[in-house]
């Protein structure tokens, strides 16, 4: 898989545009649980992914997390380039939630690009359109449903990730990706063991009951 | 005050796309309370803002309302133009929330010019980037900061938007702002009486102690 397939608006740029790219991309490889890009202190550019997991969360003062939106083979993440845009006034913290191989454009060459092609400008558009749209829906989650609901969101998602119903996470993991606390993580999912939903043990969880999980989902 | 000197583009679009703009431009007075845009249904155009007041919200199935933003004289609301972008998919409603006069340029016509045009492109981006910096901001405080904290930040808003120390506004006024209810709002404005913040009566609320307030919002 090359990069001139997964990145869409490859051929709208001409030959200048495309040597430029070329010859500043840079591929990498890096291992779960990797930092790529800790808020505006730095910016990295562009990431395409060609496989694997990221997680882009916000931190509170009190060091607690939550995730804001995760990317997924051949996604592309805009806000490791977030110093591209001076409206950009927020800082998001992106991690390889899995090993990942990924290549990065530079956010100057991107910049340069961007600035003078109207497709290039207008696939951004689109790139930030999506993720604004990732924290509009995470925005109505936390503020209209009960966490019951988010847990039971969350479990689902990560089964279809990872096309299994036997989950290797931590209540802690799951306190993060939510923005909550891990004790009131192991609470509900106490009840949702009471309940015949999951099955609990160290480290992991089994999902006894799909169809209740999304019943708690979708009421 | 000319609708040339408030759009900030203006001088980077060729003569075609001026008169394409000008051509289409509707001039509009509404009155406060006007709905002017109401979620994906509709997609009246960009509105620029002449003088006034606009408020953006969205709407739980339950009909609970938390203002995601608000704009004032010459800001530029793009939302009420998200069918130029597929990928925003969130659906936000647009309040005059004093008497307003705007120009709003039609959502084909800006769509056709900002396909060509990278500045106008680029010049979208930005905006975009404020209103999620905007929604962002909203999801910290959510997230982390308690409602005392944000009772505060929104009295001092409210006290600087309006250059006055007495606040015409009803507790389900804020309520609505904030995403909270009635009931809570009004505990928490009596509790800011109690400890001599506030002076609460009928329709009012008169900030007696501006550096508490201050202090509460940044502890």
């Amino acid at each position: 898989m090359d990069f001139q397939n997964i990145f869409p608006v490859w051929n709208q740029l001409n030959t200048i545009q495309k040597n430029q790219i070329l010859g500043s991309l840079n591929a990498q490889k890096v291992k779960k649980g990797t930092l790529l890009h800790n808020g505006n202190a730095d910016c990295a550019g562009l990431f395409l992914i060609k496989s694997g997991q990221l997680r882009a969360y916000i931190l509170s003062d009190e060091g607690r997390e939550i995730t804001i939106y995760r990317l997924f083979d051949m996604d592309i993440c805009l806000l490791s380039a977030s110093c591209i845009m001076r409206s950009i006034q927020f800082e998001v913290i992106i991690e390889a939630e899995k090993d990942t191989e990924l290549w990065v454009i530079p956010a100057e060459v991107y910049k340069n690009i961007m600035e003078q092609s109207a497709p290039v400008a207008n696939y951004t558009n689109e790139l930030m359109a999506s993720r604004f749209s990732d924290v509009m829906w995470l925005l109505e989650q936390i503020l209209w449903k009960s966490l019951d609901k988010r847990v039971a969101a969350f479990l689902l998602e990560e089964s279809s990730i990872e096309q299994a119903s036997e989950l290797k996470i931590t209540h802690e993991t799951i306190a993060k990706h939510l923005g909550s606390h891990r004790e009131v993580i192991t609470r509900m999912l106490r009840y949702f063991q009471n309940e015949g939903i999951v099955q609990l043990s160290r480290g992991t969880i089994v999902i006894l009951d799909r169809k209740k999980l999304e019943q708690l989902q979708n009421p």
